[in-house]
């Protein structure tokens, strides 16, 4: 079989080996439900109690601030559904290039009589502190901005738009599904209340993920039932994929500034093989970057044919929305950073993971040439 | 290490080793995402499809009316909150013997201004048709009541109930949690709109269940992002834990009868054993229960007292309500068939699952009779 390029790592990521093998155990043998009280079930609990404190220590929370979810979706529905209060006069700012776990949450508050405002980005997929400072009011109860951009990569100014955030009293949250794991995040130091994370975009198992909840917010549970998650997010802990993602993001943390430069240096093979190649394109995203995800907008091509074409080749990449390309229409985030038209249609998404070779770099643009050159 | 008896397979059964070869690859090799159009995401929708139809056989419904979500509790807050409508006068019925995700899922809405009415079981668990004609009126949007009790195993009437809830125009929804893989369950048999599961229960692994909504239900997700499930659930599909969960619940239902037979002559070894020891005891729960679950009231015995005496021995029982044993006060069911207060607080549950041999019957008798001779 030929070797595949899988070159799609925002979209899901190969689950790491030790990640699997942390699993194993827990998915063969130490089966107890971890809410029992009898001593066959201790050994789940104590992975539970471990599993939170080690991802606790991995964003600087503590472990109780760690609540298991089913993944980045569930964490981002919970964040912003969670915040408003029935019967309350809330107002949520958001921006109009986030996850559609956000953006669609945040149709269903509307729906129920809440007030969202949308922050533009910038041209660059920037969500500007002083757009948000035009905006916001002592009327709004939560800001949600994502940390990294899961189309372009851009990475937001977090810090600036939380500090804006809590001189207004306002709850600060962000989707970090893009960043955890890959660039570092400290909830102290970016001074945030809420934050969305899923495994399977590193290296984890999917159908897991987490919302940090900073001590003392106060956010209703969307998922209710049994007393699990310290009785916030109730349902049978699902202790193998909370060991294999904490097994995943700690050797992510590790690994993490050898692996960012890694996939830095094979990003920039990449763009400078496409400008080599002298192809018309855009590179879309800011300078300040995650560290292996690159979008290229080339002109007069279709990112969909592309995208079809190079899995001929055994080049896996992404076109339109990132975790869906069903839907292959340009993009509410292609749209929102308003590219000129002739550029907008021909939107890839290329992202490198732990996995990738230097060398991918080359022949993805090698392959891309070959397609548009017949 | 001395054998472990585990006879708590209501709260979590042992993945089926089956279930778990074929989760494998999905975990290891084909970690696409199914929503991606390339090749290589090829095989994982393919799985997604196959699970689905292999699930929806099970039960008689069609794959497009099955749901995959995180679990029962999820399926369970999802049939409940996603069928009262923003604005409308809406009106749910259900019972108080429900599990907590069913219970706290309905004083949810209830402090959203929908009206919730529970119908009181009998002192068999059973929640009777008559009861329900009773309160049931046009008004009456959804009525919920489970298959298989939790907590006494009662396996309820649900054709009738659905029946007469279809009469008043109501949709039915059943939480089969404790039912589906243990007894025959036909959807249009039965004749119900929605209906929980979660495969944890049936020897699959934890953290994935799924709702089966009937064709032409209208329901409104709770887990808002992107367009999986029909655009009815949105997250990165769970493909390894959805393989697993269709291997566990096919080879279940293909096992059911043989598997049926054997539980229920260890249940009736064990009652046999527990009235030649000669126990003062009320066998909790109605004839017509689910093979497995047995659930007994001692006199004068505190069952909490009884649950770490056995663990000493090396059992596995439960006591308090069913997933979380944690909570050890007599529990809601206990209270709803009204037990004499001197038998209420001795009471435990004894699930036998398809690992147990008939042995373990007699031992767990025998060890319950040496902690009370004592």
């Amino acid at each position: 079989m030929k070797r595949i390029i899988y070159a799609d790592n925002a979209a899901t990521t190969a689950l790491d080996i030790d990640a699997f093998e942390a699993m194993k155990p827990y998915l063969l043998n130490e089966y107890g439900n971890a809410s029992q009280l009898y001593s066959f079930a201790r050994s789940a609990k104590k992975a539970l109690t471990n599993a939170r404190k080690v991802i606790a220590d991995c964003i600087g929370a503590q472990p109780e601030e760690i609540f298991f979810t089913s993944g980045g979706t569930e964490s981002n529905n919970w964040a912003i559904k969670g915040t408003v209060q029935q019967g309350a006069d809330n107002v949520v700012i958001t921006d109009n290039i986030e996850h559609n776990a956000i953006l669609n949450s945040c149709d269903k508050i509307k729906h129920m009589g809440y007030q969202v405002d949308y922050l533009s980005a910038d041209e660059k997929g920037v969500v500007k502190p002083s757009v948000l400072h035009k905006v916001i009011t002592n009327k709004v109860n939560l800001v949600s901005v994502m940390l990294v951009n899961n189309e372009i990569g851009t990475i937001e100014p977090i810090k600036e738009l939380a500090k804006i955030s809590h001189e207004y009293k306002a709850l600060f949250h962000t989707d970090a599904v893009q960043a955890i794991g890959h660039i570092p995040v400290n909830v102290n130091n970016l001074n945030i209340d809420m934050l969305s994370a899923s495994a399977h975009k590193f290296n984890g198992p999917k159908g897991i993920g987490f919302l940090y909840i900073r001590n003392g917010v106060k956010i209703n549970s969307i998922i209710d039932g049994g007393s699990q998650e310290f009785g916030m997010r109730a349902g049978t802990e699902n202790i193998a994929s909370i060991v294999g993602m904490a097994e995943a993001l700690c050797k992510s943390c590790t690994q993490m500034s050898e692996t960012e430069n890694r996939l830095r240096k094979i990003k920039k093979c990449f763009i400078k093989a496409l400008d080599n190649a002298g192809l018309d394109y855009i590179l879309n995203g800011s300078d300040n970057c995650a560290p292996g995800l690159v979008s290229i907008s080339i002109k007069n091509v279709s990112g969909e044919m592309l995208m079809h074409r190079l899995d001929l080749k055994g080049i896996c990449i992404s076109t339109g929305s990132a975790c869906n390309s069903i839907n292959t229409h340009v993009s509410h985030v292609i749209k929102a950073i308003a590219l000129p038209k002739e550029y907008a249609k021909g939107t890839v998404r290329i992202s490198f993971g732990k996995n990738n070779r230097e060398e991918d770099a080359q022949e993805i643009v090698d392959a891309i040439v070959g397609i548009l050159k017949k």
